[in-house]
């Protein structure tokens, strides 16, 4: 029996460590990161899991099946968090993944295949502005490339491995092969509105959207703000302004969503009219032919109000990612799983980015989203209700214990 | 005989007296502020008149008419610039009106009446905030509490006058009786395309704007840029965006400008809906009916933007000065003597501030305007004709010539 009080103290222990206390920030391969990792160990290992750090400092433990050396069911999600960050992101896919095992490992059971436990040690990004890097090191797609990345004091990634112990020669060892990896099944909170609106604890998620960031400039002419008329101004803020309502309309069609989360204005004074304007778009849906669809029409756009104007308009692709979609069988197995609960099963799109994207590359993924309060992720205000930690780790341990490879007689 | 070309290398004596070489700055009461007045006091005592540094850091002259003690036609500019100025805006008027008193000193030429030339110390505010320091003195209008404000190194207004060897408690006796100056007449580049798209050399302004500047606030709720739908959000910066809209379009009337020069979107990651969003406002005209008229509707129409997206909204006037109208009869005179100088006269507003402002209070006003080169100023890019600063200079000589008190038969 798992007790969903006793993951929510788990998720404050791991809260307790900590670069910027009293808020919660733990970016990879520091101290904290360390000390984070050994907690978590210890956990693995008292659920009888052989757990150690690995190469790229993913807190790996491996609870062997009937028979030893078989392919794993690999669970996990990340141990590394944002900037004054909540304290489930990520963490509550970790350790419920361990309670399960735990449980199993108590009960004395063995399953016809190993379960592995990985707490990746970077998802967000956060330090050194690749993200996944932890995941990526598991499925066979660390460039190397990344290791000249450098944080804000000018550590590279390569120097941030030797320091925390690591080689990072030993990562491109770390990749797993296709056929030892049966599939990748992540809990993680929903980080949106969508269950708390359905008044559901847990949700199937059908895919992780894919996305596209684009990086926006606007060239105007700067001039002063009471001497220039209207009719002859070339305004870079007043073109990004329509810009701004083009990818809100944009993102308002079915299927997509769009923002823009950050504007600068230059030289901005506020008696001075914008001569440049910088802004970026994220845009995302699971449908990947939608979504490129729409950055092409957003484009036309966006060309035409700055031709209209008369400023200078480029736009730079900075990242894109495809969709992921989670496995058909997958997502029947968990939805059993939940309906073995006595829930109803709620399918639901995960917009937000998650290590499944970097483990498609490998196996099958799955996804079950637990209900946050209002939505609201990356944010001390994260929350979740103990009941619904205990529902998530109830299915999850349900679908393990029914889990069989794809394919094999239900 | 003035020269047009000894003004510019006039202005390229005093702009190599900077605070940032070899980007132009030079701010209230530093010691480039002193010895640029050194330079000027130099220049007026050449051109005949007794010139002394004010208690507020005034670099004033004066040229006695026929009979001494007689009533003044006051003339002047400002000798302080923003950060990385031109070399025009502010100075060329100073030294124009040295240039034409020592026209009629060389000429031996006493008039009916005093000319007094004052250079400002402070007109644009970059180093205190405060703006027409130095006129506001001049024109009794001096508001002690300015004694307590501060520059970025903490040091306050009545320190740095005590620094620079002033007595501020020696200001409120500058202020001027409306007596004793029979007109403020200015000279000053346009800042702005208007004479440069007449193809006119000057023109004579018809008053200063007025404006009004706001601090706009927009509350709304952060959120996951993948995770909320599109339906849900209150975004912060897409609101203000279609503020911003309403702003152009309200400024686009007959009689107006609005400009939003500062924007700030909160938090501002590139994957996160903006929670609060904040950008200001400038609006001017020289009617202050019209302007007044045109906040009150675009309070309104932001207020309606704010309830339709259902964020908040506060709106904060954080400035606002009236128009002052150039008295008709100084309008007159000077159009006399440009088309005197065989030149169409031209009249225009100024959009930009300046030491007439603070003057009105005491005396009527005129400006009259010398083209640069595609509206630039507060730029280095800041630029005249050697020949358009010679008209100006034969306008204004012309002017003073002709002058005679309001009223008196011409």
């Amino acid at each position: 029996m798992i007790s969903g009080t006793s993951l929510l103290e788990r998720a404050d222990a791991l809260a307790a460590i900590t670069e910027t206390p009293p808020a919660l920030t733990r970016s990879y391969l520091t101290p904290e990161h360390k000390r984070a990792s050994d907690l978590v160990l210890g956990w693995m290992r008292a659920a009888g899991m052989n757990a150690a750090l690995d190469a790229a400092g993913n807190v790996a433990g491996r609870y062997e099946g009937a028979k030893p050396g078989r392919p794993c069911l690999l669970l996990g999600s990340h141990l590394d968090t944002v900037r004054d960050a909540g304290k489930y992101d990520g963490i509550l896919g970790v350790l419920t993944a361990i309670a399960c095992v735990d449980a199993l490992n108590r009960a004395g059971e063995r399953l016809p295949f190993a379960i592995e436990v990985i707490g990746f040690g970077d998802e967000e990004g956060v330090r050194f502005g690749g993200t996944l890097i932890g995941s990526r090191a598991i499925a066979g797609a660390f460039d190397p490339a990344l290791l000249q990345l450098r944080d804000a004091a000018g550590i590279s990634l390569a120097e941030a491995y030797r320091a925390f112990g690591l080689d990072p020669a030993r990562i491109a060892a770390l990749a797993k092969k296709p056929e030892d990896v049966l599939a990748y099944v992540e809990l993680h909170i929903e980080q949106g509105p969508r269950l708390e609106s359905e008044g559901l604890p847990v949700g199937v998620v059908t895919a992780i959207a894919g996305f596209t960031r684009l990086a926006v400039e606007i060239a105007g002419t700067a001039g002063h703000a009471g001497t220039v008329p209207m009719k002859g101004r070339r305004d870079a803020l007043a073109a990004a302004a329509e810009c701004i309502l083009a990818v809100e309309r944009r993102g308002g069609a079915p299927g997509l969503v769009a923002t823009v989360g950050k504007i600068e204005a230059a030289p901005g004074a506020i008696n001075v009219i914008p001569g440049a304007a910088r802004f970026a778009v994220d845009m995302r849906s699971a449908d990947d032919a939608l979504r490129e669809a729409a950055i092409a029409e957003l484009t036309a756009e966006l060309r035409a109000i700055a031709a209209r104007r008369g400023v200078g308009l480029e736009i730079r692709g900075t990242q894109s990612s495809r969709a992921a979609s989670c496995a058909p069988w997958l997502m029947d197995r968990l939805g059993a799983a939940v309906k073995a609960e006595g829930l109803p099963e709620f399918r639901l799109m995960s917009g937000a980015g998650h290590d499944g994207m970097a483990l498609i590359r490998i196996a099958d993924i799955g996804m079950l989203f637990v209900r946050c309060a209002r939505g609201i992720s990356h944010n001390p205000a994260e929350a979740i209700m103990a009941e619904d930690a205990e529902i998530g780790a109830r299915v999850l341990l349900r679908f393990i214990r029914a889990f069989q490879p794809k394919g094999a007689a239900r």
